[in-house]
């Protein structure tokens, strides 16, 4: 149970925090601070803060949680405006899509108090952003990736298991550097790939045309493509070289694909259809802990 | 009102097609066949067909309506084995993903009768196959494709477009050639990357561990990798030249789009996601004419 929330951000990450933390009874008071006046005073008026702080500092201010949920390339200039206010009791967390980048700046900016720090990934989102869309239900079920550093306190990195396990989380933790790797392969490179289906459409005469006849299956695989443009370009540019090699890994398997068409080696096309498709058939989000498709 | 639809293929897409026929009271009888005498079976038990026939021919015979739903690679040969029980009275159709080869295939088997065929194609799927998947939902409220021939009689065309419109579906028309494209740009492509994705992850060591943190994003992005091998391998047989143009023109969006992460111009980078995310924010399955999202 935490007294008071310093939430920095006030978005669809931030607010949906703060709702969930209330839900649950873990926090008795939020204080809010959003870059922008409107959405902090939006964030009040909607009861997902209490509070509305001036500034990042005075949202700290009196905390015993703060949580970051700010583009990842804002992470190093928050973390130093609000330095001075950080206890070593001060339980600090971002959300960020990455997190070696993330870890880095951490280490600029906080020094002495890193200690506080627990860097997490909530495997969540949604295509829409705004505190308007702020949901107690965003975070429940999903998985949370915690990557402590060498210098992150034991007694925080406990906190914050308990704390995502209570808002129905699976906590499971590994080095900042393994998780960007493995998200580059499964979250990163699907964004790029369908902002890139969605560019390739748009740049061809008859795209009206042919966004018009697209179906479900079409839907399904843009939806990720209509995600918050300076929120991705940070994750690309932040995770860059793992993007780039886990799109040249796509690129051979497509290339393999073409080469069968091309060969016209019906065989060897339909062999590597099936394997794609058993295995996805057969995957379940959240390894085979959920049967939730 | 039709007396009797002959039904050849009680899978996904035609059993799908019997129970909407038969709910909306638009067919007195089915006549169902499948080359898997289990499955010709089955439907029965399921109600989906009142009477399993023992040939593509003898489902033909006496039917007033005739439904092609089987791999678009059997067309012609399932035309060629029910052509002489086909008479100028009976509107014939398929539910093909591809045109151009479909009404090469129908020229070549029906000749003189190819007055009766209709070549349809509904915007419609799903990831799973089989009668057990059957519903009688599963074309309401879809586009409904007809790529008619010159050598098509009007009268079965208007046949064709009030059955479509009664089960619920929007009804256009367009050539065999202008559709196999536009289905290259928002289907077969798709596909073909969802497949390429789930390949190019499982090449690598850490699969199993990438895929049990994957999170709803991939999960929405690589649905449609889990469709049927055998049916997707005689889509992009059957368009292949389309599919493959339509992959350069994706590979070039890619390429610029990683030319902008590794030049870490930002602004380029924005714009191209912006214009990507807000593209796909306003777009809506079935143009302007649904908000369905």
């Amino acid at each position: 149970m935490f007294e008071q929330l310093g939430l920095i951000g006030c978005g669809l990450m931030g607010g949906s925090f703060a709702l969930a933390m209330k839900k649950a009874g873990l926090v008795k008071r939020v204080v809010g601070y959003s870059k922008s006046p409107s959405t902090t005073d939006r964030a009040r008026q909607l009861g997902v803060i209490d509070v509305e702080a001036p500034s990042a500092l005075l949202a700290v201010a009196g905390a015993d949680i703060v949580l970051l949920a700010v583009p990842v390339a804002a992470t190093e200039s928050t973390l130093k405006a609000i330095k001075h206010l950080v206890t070593p009791q001060m339980l600090i967390m971002d959300v960020g899509s990455t997190k070696a980048d993330v870890v880095q700046a951490a280490r600029r900016a906080l020094r002495d108090q890193m200690g506080s720090f627990v860097p997490a990934h909530p495997i969540t989102g949604r295509e829409v952003s705004g505190v308007e869309h702020a949901d107690a239900e965003l975070y429940s079920g999903r998985q949370v990736i915690l990557t402590p550093t060498e210098r992150t306190l034991t007694a925080h990195l406990r906190r914050a298991e308990e704390l995502w396990t209570a808002l129905g989380c699976r906590v499971s933790g590994m080095s900042p550097e393994s998780h960007d790797a493995a998200f580059a392969a499964v979250s990163h490179l699907p964004h790029l790939l369908a902002f890139a289906m969605i560019q390739s459409i748009t740049g061809q005469e008859e795209s009206d045309h042919f966004l018009s006849l697209a179906g479900p299956g079409f839907r399904d695989f843009t939806r990720i493509a209509a995600s918050d443009p300076k929120m991705w370009r940070d994750i690309l540019r932040a995770n860059r070289d793992e993007v780039l090699a886990q799109s040249r890994h796509f690129q051979r398997a497509l290339q393999a694909l073409e080469q069968a068409m091309q060969a016209e080696s019906d065989q060897a096309l339909e062999d590597m259809i099936t394997l794609a498709s058993e295995t996805r058939a057969h995957w379940r989000m959240g390894a085979q802990r959920s049967t939730k498709h």
